[in-house]
């Protein structure tokens, strides 16, 4: 951490500063500029809020060097951490997980098929949101417990993992009984009580990103998880809000070299919501892959029409398999598989 | 609402959407043109999903005409609502309230000091911190409960009403029993389990504008509340993330105008979080109440060198009197006092 | 500056960077952490390039510590700059200026008559656009030279100074000749070409904030026209590109106050092109007043719904009268007046 | 174009505004809602200022529902447009061409070792900068025209065409005798004058994307130059501003499918200045090829380190001939080469 103080600073200030510093265990380096006076902290500076410092009138400004997270940080743990999905294992250099299903569950009959058509396509895991978050009060919020249990008819008959998006820690039990990867969404990002919740079982979780996070804001989120007890986060990028109009948000696929260098966790790509569009789910899904994703999330609808949230970017059953038809070449030539 | 379909539509498409349409009780109105067929629906469109339209792959685009809000929408409740904060009535033409006190409750004793000293300088409810969205968990998480209580205390030593933040339903039965005015943060505001939740009590709501959320999504997440059975719900905004970096945020306070032009509900403005700058405060505050605000939330503290969180954008005491005492002139112009 | 080095940089790496610092002058002190190096530099650090000495793959991170301006800077020049345009200073503790005229200039008529309206409610300066940054070709562009002719005339018979839109090198000989003030718009912010030009001449410029751009950046394009020569800058916000869609643009008020601690020079407010509404126009004039600005830039239009562009946002005379009204009971409170 | 006026606008309002939409040679459908007037008009709206209409009182909103632009549009020219540099045909089926030089041109000598490395690496063009759009004055601006004289001299010894940026319309002779494609960089995609002079030109030009500029208004900077008559644009995607620090700008590769789907115009990609970060480049390149582009602009230096700017994100020769190489194998799996 660096401070820097200015440059009529009285001395009597500074030794104030730097000896409640020093009784934090710091030790201190000091530079003397023409401007301003900059002092080096070295040690633990996890204990020190930068906002307080920032508070004395006498600093111009205060900047980390180190990363602020710990149990995420490839630093500390270089090797890549699997996390195991209902005995599918993620990350690393294990084959890629395709994941598909409706945004909304809308009945047990509909779950079932639609699982069958994801499976016979290729993917292997079912998505599906039987808790909804949903701009408006006015629109269908989900079908709740039942629609999880429509997923779990659909995992006896298919064998696929279930992933489901969970908005309360009122419901985590039922999660954690029912479903093989509990799904945080991108607005729940920093829901930080819901976070501390997730980290306390060892379900798996997928981890959005925010609307409007960056990768900091995202990592200290997994961080939450973790530093609560669960290790197995996956990280889920699903765009970002930009100005740009003729997608729903921008998706960004630089995260996933950035996310393999600073941590050690998997990540994979939600092109779906990401550009809101079906159009661009193929080309968005080749692009992850060849960019080193670990899996795709994809909605796969019979009749995206009929869809009660989200048609306009799901995916036809056939469309969704051609899309790993094609991924997997490329996949093959950056040297991995799709389960 | 109006659809536009693309010009090479086959005839029975169309008619298979208009049939749809038909069926959910909308009248629609056809135009013709060079390259596209605009249709318009009158009636209650809020039944449609536009998403779902937008899946039919005929369909080039669907624009809302009407708000998504109903009962914050001040076409359908053209008078102002006041709402009344332990006594103290917020909104129309009402005298306009100053909030003030320290980000993070530290304490009995401290409290009830800041308490003191925010009062002697002119505001008239208190404010602090007791549960506390942080980015890291390793920073300071608030005192919790024993932090509401000493601002009960404060309250019975001052009179003050007060203000906190709440972050999860299961706290609720605390907030209710000894909160004035129940605290949604800006990284809850699509918390829709927490807006339902606050949504079925009573206690005045104060709803701050998400980092990145659009005027209207915020009053979506008041129509949440509302539409559960709580009408009182006051807006604060406190600055959204642009690429600004001499600011934490950027204060928007058009906002001002827009939100009284479009709902009946009370806006304060929260200079402070909005800057995160203490020396930007009193020139915003000014700002604010020059453009209508219906109050102000300042961050207060008597030393905030050694405040636990966002000294940075703390004022001292007899700074924030100074800013009140200049407020009350400027609020006085355009015809409002202060309380 | 100060130079962050990876853990496991070998000696002889940082004894290499550290010559070739040493070389250009720099003093440098060290700082060695648990898991990085750091090295402040002490000097004249605006010969260095952080991006060039970032592309070392040993260094972690580049910070820039003192400001990147020099003569914007009030650091090295604490006296406010007032800028004189016709006769009329602006800045300091000088009274404020409200400019008004429409946004593209229609004729010589009816600019004679707008000039007219806009000195009888109060303004003291016209503005109208004869070379229109348009984002469609098909758009109307200006009437050119000829409206350039036609604010000279309305100057004549009104004694207002004019203010206008240059937008290429071509057309500076004829602003020079006749505009008493040269504005560069948004679009143009880092057009360096047209910065460098404006800086070989001494006509007062009035620089617009870019759409997306910083406050540091929009300082640095006046660093690019003082460095040429030209002292006389007059920075101008007119909103800044955010998520919302309810205004055109958001209009970041802080800016005052900023602009004010960091540079000597003048800054007023557009609230009409900020808004893009007319209807908020008023609050955001007088809350622009409130905050400490030394001007106003507001479109005036005697017909806005005949205006050929941007007539939305335009005010009839009669309202602009009101608007200036207002402004200066507000502008007595902060202890200034409006010209 | 749709107009919706309010509920309570009197007929003689509604009227006026038809008679005068009707006298523009428009057909006009209404619709009656419940709370509001929604009009269609029918036509060649681009005769219409959107924003003049909204200036009315009784009008809600304006939406337009067509296109703004013509000659980029594939609706009204589906065949692609291949555009030749130098003889290498892009766009289309054409093999995928990749870009290599320096950010700046530093001297005759190295420019010509680099092109003869970039060559050797597998590229088929030669970037490099002799005119920099820089932040800063007091940064290097560029060798000018003794830099595109030593491009020249490169493309002598190596045959490689020959890509530099023009920053104003002063040089345009130059380079349209000396160059074989003239870039518009971001911080100029809306420097209109600059547009309409390449324009006028049958030079290629590589069009950047502005740092916040939607896929709209890029494709209207497309029709500038297009609608003065020079139909050989190409768009080059480099990057968006977000508010992600661990990337200069967000790459949105989602821009490669949309160009496609509404022009008939070639799209490249620059993973280089998109990131920042040459650890980046490698697989950004990879997915942008995954997803379609018709060519990749990428920064090359000997040695990195000593680059006069932007080292930070320049590939050594053998990384970049690395990238090639995989390249290769990922366009062939969607049925392309590489030239």
């Amino acid at each position: 951490m660096i401070i820097t103080m200015k440059k009529q600073t009285p001395k009597e200030e500074i030794d104030a500063l730097m000896s409640r510093l020093d009784a934090k265990g710091l030790r201190i380096h000091s530079s003397i500029g023409e401007n301003y006076n900059v002092f080096g902290l070295v040690g633990d500076t996890s204990v020190i809020d930068p906002k307080q410092i920032e508070a004395n009138p006498y600093v111009e400004s205060v900047v980390r060097v180190a990363a602020p997270y710990k149990k995420a940080n490839r630093l500390f743990h270089p090797e890549d951490t699997i996390v195991n999905i209902g005995g599918i294992p993620i990350g690393g250099k294990e084959d890629l997980v395709v994941i598909g299903g409706p945004c909304s569950i809308e009945g047990k009959e509909s779950t079932v098929a639609i699982a069958k058509a994801v499976k016979e396509a290729g993917g292997c895991m079912l998505r599906g949101g039987a808790y909804k978050p949903r701009t408006s009060p006015y629109a269908f919020q989900g079908m709740g417990t039942e629609g999880i249990l429509a997923m779990v008819e659909a995992r006896k008959e298919t064998g696929l993992p279930i992933v489901s998006e969970l908005m309360s820690t009122d419901k985590l039990d039922e999660f954690v009984e029912y479903v093989d990867c509990i799904q945080i969404g991108a607005r729940n990002m920093q829901n930080f009580d819901l976070l501390k919740a997730v980290g306390k079982v060892q379900t798996p979780v997928l981890l959005k990103r925010g609307l409007a996070n960056t990768i900091e804001e995202w990592i200290m989120a997994a961080e939450y998880i973790m530093s609560e007890g669960n290790q197995n986060v996956i990280f889920c990028e699903r765009g970002i809000r930009t100005f740009e109009k003729y997608t729903r948000n921008t998706l960004d696929l630089s995260v996933i070299p950035i996310i393999k260098e600073k941590t050690h966790l998997p990540i994979i790509i939600d092109p779906s919501h990401a550009t809101g569009d079906w159009k661009l789910v193929e080309s968005m899904s080749l692009a992850a892959i060849a960019a080193g994703a670990d899996g795709l999330i994809i909605e796969v609808h019979e009749n995206p029409e009929c869809a009660w949230s989200d048609g306009a970017q799901s995916l036809k059953p056939n469309r969704f398999a051609e899309v790993i038809e094609k991924g997997r070449t490329i996949a093959q030539v950056i040297g991995r598989g799709i389960v």
